[in-house]
C-alpha cells in the first residue's frame, strides 16, 4: 500500500481550488429563484412606487394648513374629493383644502402630508376638523423612495432571498439570469459495499455514504446525480468516472474504506487525460484518506470511506467548491449557521492537523452547552445523535471544559 | 371604516392555532427526502454493521497475544491468511496467529482486536512482528456499535438531514413515510396592484406581495400556488377563496393596503361556512392590520399590504403554521438562525405591542454589530438592505446602544 505523498493542510487545499469558475448562466422565473444566485446586476429602469403615496389613511393636506391645530383649536378643510385607488387623483388641492385618501393612494398635486383619520373629524358632508399637526412628508412615500431609477438593487453573485425576489417583482422583473446549480455525479466504491435494496452478507454493508453526500448536495443547491456501485473493479470504475466528467461538474467517490480502493482511486483519477493531482491526503480529522484531483473547472474526490469522515470532508471543502461553482460572491457566506456554546468537558488534539468533533448541543442552567460524541468516524448513528460540529484548529493541542467554542449546525 | 375588534398578542393568536394538525402521510425515496419530516418512528431490524469490523489497516489477532509487545521486544505471530473485502473470513485464528486486514473487514473467529501495519514488521513471508501493545476490542467496531436492532434510530416529527438519510440506507430504508408538504394559495388584491408584466399606470404599483410571500413558502418547504390578482371585487375575490380552499391548505391574501380591502376581507372570510375568526388585528409593529381566519385545519390569512409587514407576519405565525402542517415535533425549532450582535443606535418602543426591527449586520472592531433600518415599511428594498429582523418584547420600552441582541437571520 502507498503512503500518502502529497498531504495537504486545508487551507493549501482550498488555496488551489480558489480558481473554480461559476457555471454557465440560465433564466429562470422569480417564482423559481429563491436560493438561486443571480449571474447579473439588477438595475431598476424606475423609480419605485413612482409616484407619492400616502402610508395611511386620512386625509391629504397641505402641512402649512395644520400647522398648530389642537383638539382645543382644531383647523378646518374643505374636502374636495376622495382618492380613488389605483388611479391618478384628477385633481389637486389649494390652501385650506384636503382630499380622502387611502393607504397606498397617490397625494394629489398641491399636497404634501396625510393627517390620519384618528386626528380628523368630519364636522359637515365636506368639512373635516384637523386637530394635529403634520410635518411635510409625514405619511408619505415619495416616488423614488423605495428603488431610484438606475440604481443597482441587487448585484451578481447574491443569493436569492423572497425579498430580493419581491424587489424584481416591484420593477417587473419576471425571468432572471441565475447560474446553473452545479451537478455532482455520486459514485460509490468498495468490494464491501451492496446497495440499500440487497440483504448483505457477512463482511457486507449497505451503501451509506451515497445518501449522506447526496443529501448534502441537496441542501447546498447542487444536483446530485447517482450513478451507483462499482466493486473495486477498474475498469467498472473509469465507465462510470467517465460518464460523470460528461454529466457533472463534481465528482465524488465515496464507499470503500479498504487501502486497496484508495490506491485504485488515485490511479483511477490519474489515469484521465489533463488531471491535476491537488491533494492525497489531508491533515484533518477524521477525513485524512482523501483524493482530490481536478481536470480544469471540474473536480475529482476520493472520499474518505468512513460516513462521519466523508461528511466532514464535504462540510470543508464541497461546501466552498458548490459556492464557487454556483458564483456566489462571498464562497465563505454560503449558508452557514454557527452558534457558541460552552464546552463541557475537556478535548485533547494532536498539533498538526484540525480536528472536527461532533457535539450535541443542549441547554443547561440557561447556557448552551456543547457536548463531545466521541465514537468511531465509521458510525453513522454518531451524525444523527449530533447536532453540529466544532473545529479545533491546527496549532491548538486541545480544548478545555468552560471554554466557548463555535459550533456549526447541521 | 371598521376598527380592528379583535385585537389579539402574538402568542393569544399562536396558542388559538397550537392544534392545527400534520397533514396526510406520503412515500417518497430517501433521495428525495431531504428536508422533508418522518411521519412514523424507524426502527432497526437488524444490527449495524452486523459484523465484527475493522477500523484500521492491519492485523486482527487475539490481544492477549501482543501483551508487552514493543520495538525491542516485538511479538511475532503467524500470519494465517487475508480477510478478503467484502467477504466473511472463512477460518478463525489461534493464539500465536493473526491476519492481514483491511479496514473495514470482517474480524476472524478467535480475534478481538486490530494492530496497526505501522505497528507491525513483517520478517517472513508468513510471520509478522507485532511492535506495540493493543487493548481487547481496540480498533474494531462491534456488531452492534453503530445501529442495535430493536433500536429507534429516527423518531416521527424529525426534519431530516443528510445523515439521517444515510442511517436509514445502512438498515436498508430506500424509501420512507413523511408528511406532505403544506400548499399555500396566494392571494393579491388591491385595486393598485398590477401583475408584474404591466407597466403601472399612475397610482399603480406592480404585485410584489406574492412573491415575497411565494419565496418564503418555498423556503419553508410549502409549495406555493399562485392564483394571480383579484383587484377588489367581492365577487372575484370569492372564486379564487374558494379555489384557494380546495387546492390548498393555508390561504395567504396579500397585496392591497386600503381600507377597503380590509374590511372586504373580514366578511369575505366570514361568507364561507364554518369559518371563525381568530384575530382582527395584532399587536405587533409593522404588522397590526392583519386578519386571521381559521375554517377547521385551513387558515386564511388577511397579510398587510405593505411588504415589509406581511414578511414579518409570515415569519411570526406563518413559520409556526408550516411546522405545525408539517408535522414537526418541535415546532419552535423550525429552520432558524439567530445571532448574538450589538446595538449600534438607542430604539424607542411603544409598550403593549411587539416591535420588529429590520437589522443589517456588520463586523466592527472584532464584534458583530446590529445597525437597526428605520423606512418605512411599506418599502421592500429596506428589507433586501437587511440582514435580519430583531424583536422588541412587548413589555420593552425600547432598547440601548450597546445592548446585546438576538438577531434573525433572513
Amino acid at each position: 500500500m502507498r503512503s500518502f505523498f502529497k498531504v495537504k493542510t486545508a487551507p493549501q487545499v482550498l488555496e488551489s481550488l480558489k480558481d473554480i469558475n461559476p457555471l454557465g448562466v440560465q433564466t429562470v422565473s422569480i417564482t423559481n429563484a429563491l436560493n438561486r444566485v443571480l449571474a447579473r446586476d439588477i438595475v431598476s429602469s424606475e423609480d419605485i412606487p413612482g409616484f407619492r403615496r400616502s402610508t395611511v389613511d386620512g386625509y391629504a393636506l397641505d402641512a402649512r394648513d395644520a400647522f398648530g391645530a389642537s383638539e382645543s383649536l382644531p383647523t378646518p378643510l374643505v374636502i374636495i374629493g376622495e382618492v380613488k385607488m389605483g388611479q391618478a387623483p384628477g385633481f389637486g388641492i389649494k390652501r385650506g383644502q384636503c382630499a380622502l385618501i387611502s393607504t397606498g393612494g397617490m397625494l394629489p398635486e398641491g399636497c404634501d402630508a396625510v393627517v390620519m383619520v384618528e386626528y380628523a373629524q368630519k364636522i359637515e358632508d365636506a368639512v373635516v376638523e384637523i386637530t394635529r399637526p403634520v410635518s411635510p412628508l409625514e405619511n408619505v412615500i415619495l416616488a423614488d423612495d423605495d428603488v431610484k431609477k438606475g440604481q443597482t438593487i441587487l448585484h451578481k453573485g447574491t443569493l436569492l432571498r423572497a425579498q430580493d425576489l419581491g424587489v424584481m417583482a416591484g420593477i417587473g422583473i419576471s425571468a432572471v439570469e441565475v447560474f446553473r446549480r452545479p451537478r455532482a455525479a455520486i459514485i460509490s466504491t468498495g468490494e464491501e459495499v451492496v446497495a440499500i435494496s440487497e440483504n448483505p452478507k457477512p463482511g457486507q454493508i449497505r451503501d451509506i455514504n451515497s445518501y449522506t453526500v447526496g443529501g448534502l448536495c441537496t441542501g447546498l443547491g447542487a444536483k446530485p446525480i447517482y450513478l451507483g456501485l462499482a466493486g473495486d473493479s477498474f475498469a467498472d470504475l473509469k465507465v462510470l468516472l467517465e460518464k460523470g466528467l460528461t454529466k457533472a461538474d463534481v465528482i465524488l467517490l465515496s464507499g470503500g474504506s479498504s487501502v486497496g480502493v484508495k490506491d485504485m482511486t488515485l490511479d483511477l483519477f490519474l489515469s484521465f487525460a489533463d488531471v491535476e493531482l491537488v491533494a492525497h491526503g489531508v491533515s484533518i480529522s477524521p477525513g485524512k484518506p482523501t483524493i482530490i484531483a481536478r481536470k480544469g473547472n471540474k473536480t475529482l474526490w476520493g472520499l474518505p470511506g468512513h460516513p462521519v469522515s466523508a461528511m466532514i470532508i464535504f462540510d470543508v471543502f464541497l461546501r466552498y467548491i458548490f459556492a464557487r461553482l454556483s458564483g456566489l460572491s462571498d464562497p465563505a457566506g454560503y449558508p452557514r449557521h454557527t452558534v457558541e456554546a460552552e464546552l463541557d468537558r475537556n478535548i485533547e488534539s494532536a498539533s498538526g492537523r484540525e480536528d472536527y468533533i461532533r457535539v450535541k448541543l443542549a441547554t443547561e442552567n440557561g447556557k448552551l452547552v456543547a457536548k463531545p460524541i466521541l465514537g468511531k468516524s465509521g458510525l453513522i448513528s454518531t451524525m444523527v445523535e449530533a447536532d453540529g460540529i466544532m473545529k479545533i484548529d491546527i496549532n491548538t493541542e486541545g480544548l478545555y471544559q468552560g471554554d466557548t467554542v463555535r459550533v456549526r449546525l447541521f
